[in-house]
């Protein structure tokens, strides 16, 4: 019988932490920590408004090669490791696919993403594609997608090769347990051992930032109010006071 | 006078039955039947929500050559063949265009595709783009297109060349008089010859589905439900009675 | 200290005229008078149903080379020509952006865009990413790009380099100063020196277009509607008069 | 059986005096008779030092579709019609083939190739690739390719589909019948009914070229040797007289 | 230390026999074997005339990540795994390297390349570049490239991940111990367990095919001589005879 | 009259010292002074075997805009900026083009670079095509080129629009007056105010190298010969002293 192996989740404190910061501040604050871009580029959001942070199962799907991807995969459900990486889930998971940015395999359909979410599953970031996605998008989980298709997954040119071992997904690599934090910008991969130190910083934001949005709303003067110049230190504490 | 050739439409019942079909279920079948991708990739819905079955009119472009397409087309709009596909249109009928995937040429606009709906036409796919989308998207047939461009269609490098022809679009192949199934999955091309048996094998459904996708919903396992193993076979028959 | 120039912006009763005609008339008819393709390729609309017609701020960007955009860019905000493009925004200005097509760089966040509203800058063109989206998209501006991203402007390959210059932009050169006109089916380059012919032209719409699309829309003939052949105008006088 | 088409052969004359002119040349002398780019963009010359001009036998590769390219197609190879463009080889001919720009489909190999030759084949033009090159190249006929493969025709997602059709091939509209001249900087289709007029205007050439390019070898300068200005047409009679 | 895993090596008949056979065959019987294709697409022979048959050591690269792969790498040459890959050869070895298509990576230069020539090493095939082409093609092994470079391997994207794991190089999965052929049409790879099979096929061959290419060459008839008619037998067994 | 800006060249003493540097050692070493890459992607040579040190001089072309770049331009040859360039061109320079990636732009042909050969230029790298390669070839010049066309530059869709300003040039920027290395790995951008440093660092090579390539040659091991290790030393000096 198929076993793969499962991941070691973060504490609760880190990942409900992790949960108030954005993609965007994200791969910022990962930047100067020193990983160039933590951006998993080319998956974009297909639930707009959806925002998801959790440890990332990950699935890897290799070119198809007939000698080793047979017609038997289909007598056996067992044996298509798609499934594997699924029965892993635990609530807060997201699942990460390298699936070879194919634009004609479609990873997963209605079936499998609803036992995903019944798992509680929280969302997919795929290199590729799902199908079903007429009724997919109703589901309740997040989705970051390069596109979607009519095509199941081994259809064309993949087959399901690994499960939670290192994927390069949307040109980054991601290893199993890491973190995602994922929103309409797009999908991040926070480094597990980063992940305390991304905290810290993220949460040093600056606290006069909502004041100086106002004012440049208005017409204020970006020098002035973005950073926060000296000489409009004073209007905005008068304002910070009259905000109560 | 330019003359072009008329399709041969299907019997409107392998349309009904066609029709309840979802493109997924379609190139799914359609590989088991020995088509490996029935898949037109690259167009996708540009009006979600939309779904349509219908026989193929057939448009094909080629590279602009200015010797063969000259000033005196735009004189005489009788030569200008986009016209011409539209021309055939009845009333359910599809038209799929193999605009060789330009991103700066407008296939159609406003007036041609308010034509086409009063004609009856359902949807257009397109291996390229359509303009004037701020008001196409309002008309009422479906828009598989791969973007939308402020072009129109002989602006720059593409001019209509042939009309129910066979086409690649999508790299895949369309013939005349060949099936469309278009949802929010893509479109897929129903081989004519193979629509019948597509249509017996799509309707042996699984009764037990919407079973299985409520337990894995509440988060019922897999392997137990989908497919349904034998031992939930009971449980689901206790269902089915119950819903009445 | 950094000094950019500014552009001449054109008579308002130029823009006032422009802003009755779509990027898609524009583009046909700037191709009339001899511009071949005036449509920006690539950025599409993020904020569906918003037109902006206004003279184009320029900010280009070139592959970042270490030795010449360094650490130091981030101690002082002034060095960061990003930010000096959007200080010479007047009422009504549109920015139109040479991001080399990049993915993977967030041209502007939120701050930036609060502020250019602020200043009463209608929209923005990028050939490329902007962040922040799911709080930009709701500002107020209309947003053309190729898509999002999580990262900042200069986080990858990317440094902002010269502001009001030449720019290419969606394979497109637009010079400081000329017009943007963009919509739904994109953006359209008006060379300023064109725009007063492109004004006239475009001003000699036919009246009968309106009656055409009516009976285009029951099923009339597209040979004798579109455009109004000789035999119909008696039946449009007719539905002219009687729409008083 | 099996029946297509052949092409109409242009005048022996014509092709002789074409084949006095380089395919650069062409194409320029072709923009200014009104064909924007007549270079067939992709296939590059595989055979350097060769130059070929000859009439176009034309075949078209369409994407492979199961259900009307099957097993039966090995057992009859007169079904193959890759082998029926071959078959209207007269000496001279050029084959262009449209082949969809695959890298993974060898349209011809050294037998089919080999046969060629024997007919008086002088090139082949193809939008793809070639297999048993390391023979191949050496048969003595001119090969303008994208590459090279090891896979045969229509082992993956091709199939040949017609012959002595109009094709796409690089971007470029042939004509079957229409002359090709390709050299080390590409191949070029001539419209055969602008031939006469090409012929024409690629023969008024400069007698002071050979001078200015002398001249500028030496050091000389642009603007005074090319074109040749007027102060230095004396130096030019004078050398001109000396070559005897 | 760092320990990577060698791979078993195939008996030197099998090796001994597939010598004798193009990439062209192999792949062409490979498909029939049920392999659609086992062409590695994208690198090609940078040492012409150069033809190789070996077992696969393979060598996976995934995209940088600071936070793994760091500064620390440089001062400790035995934690770079480009290295170790190397240690494995033995005589009779290629390398088949997934280098993620990057064309900024060169994944050997000169030192390493002398290295495996001077252990035996046959042939490097590399879904990417090399550098210190210039030296690295005169050292006698055969080198299947996409291109070559002036970078190192990882100084801009790409780290040394795993050592003889399963790779996808060229959109085509190779097992550590495959056997990969390779010559100027390109890399082709036997799965090992197919290539006893492949030896038997291709073996296989039709004495008369030179018989055929002469006849062919003098203008022969294809339909008559290739494949061999019955009508023509006699003709061959009379040359055959001749020949002695 | 056009005026364009001439370059400050570097003392003849630099550029003596870095011609005994390859691209491969001058990437290397700038990514150690914190130019992450400084090749320059695309452009490969077009004349195996030669290698070229000297500053750059520039040309930017531009997406052709007609209303800017009119038929009065062929009428003018002084208008045409590509020949400007060339106008600088002193003993030992190399012209840099950004021409956009165009493979259907032949920047320079014959005559032109037969001009800048006169005048003493040693080589051309263009991020996009010359035209006339059958002759341009053999001038004398080095080509580091994307490809050859028969295209004259400004066919299709681009124009020459500035001399000597910053240009982005294979994903690279280069500035007027930077050093250019290329020879057949590719070209590398040397930025003019780190061209002493690298010349410093490029220096220290280590004596040991060409004992250890012979060792790794003979089949030595690579751990114990590269990097040289301590006891490995003895051996190198008694093979030094040998040699004399």
């Amino acid at each position: 019988m198929t076993h793969t192996s499962d991941i070691v989740r973060p504490p609760k404190e880190l990942i409900e932490g992790l949960s108030h910061i954005s993609s965007a501040t994200a791969t910022g604050e990962l930047s100067r920590l020193g990983v160039r871009s933590a951006h998993i580029t080319g998956p974009r959001s297909f639930t707009p408004g959806k925002s998801v942070v959790g440890p990332a199962l990950t699935l890897q799907f290799m070119p198809k090669r007939e000698d080793l991807y047979g017609e038997s995969e289909y007598t056996d459900p067992e044996k298509q490791l798609h499934r594997h990486v699924l029965y892993h889930t635990q609530p807060g998971d997201i699942v990460v696919v390298d699936a070879r940015g194919s634009m004609n395999s479609g990873i997963f359909g209605e079936m499998m993403l609803t036992y995903f979410k019944g798992r509680g599953g929280l969302g997919v970031v795929i290199d590729g594609c799902i199908r079903d996605y007429p009724k997919a998008k109703d589901i309740g989980i997040g989705l970051w997608l390069k596109g979607v298709t009519t095509n199941y997954h081994t259809q064309t040119s993949l087959m399901p090769f690994a499960v939670n071992v290192p994927v390069a997904c949307g040109d980054t690599l991601v290893m199993p347990g890491d973190i995602i934090i994922a929103d309409d910008d797009g999908a991040v991969v926070v480094p597990i051992a980063l992940a305390p130190q991304l905290l810290e910083k993220a949460s040093e934001h600056h606290e006069w930032e909502e004041f100086s949005k106002l004012k440049l709303s208005e017409g204020g003067d970006l020098r002035k109010y973005y950073p926060l110049r000296e000489d409009a230190r004073a209007e905005y504490e008068e304002w910070r006071k009259n905000q109560g």
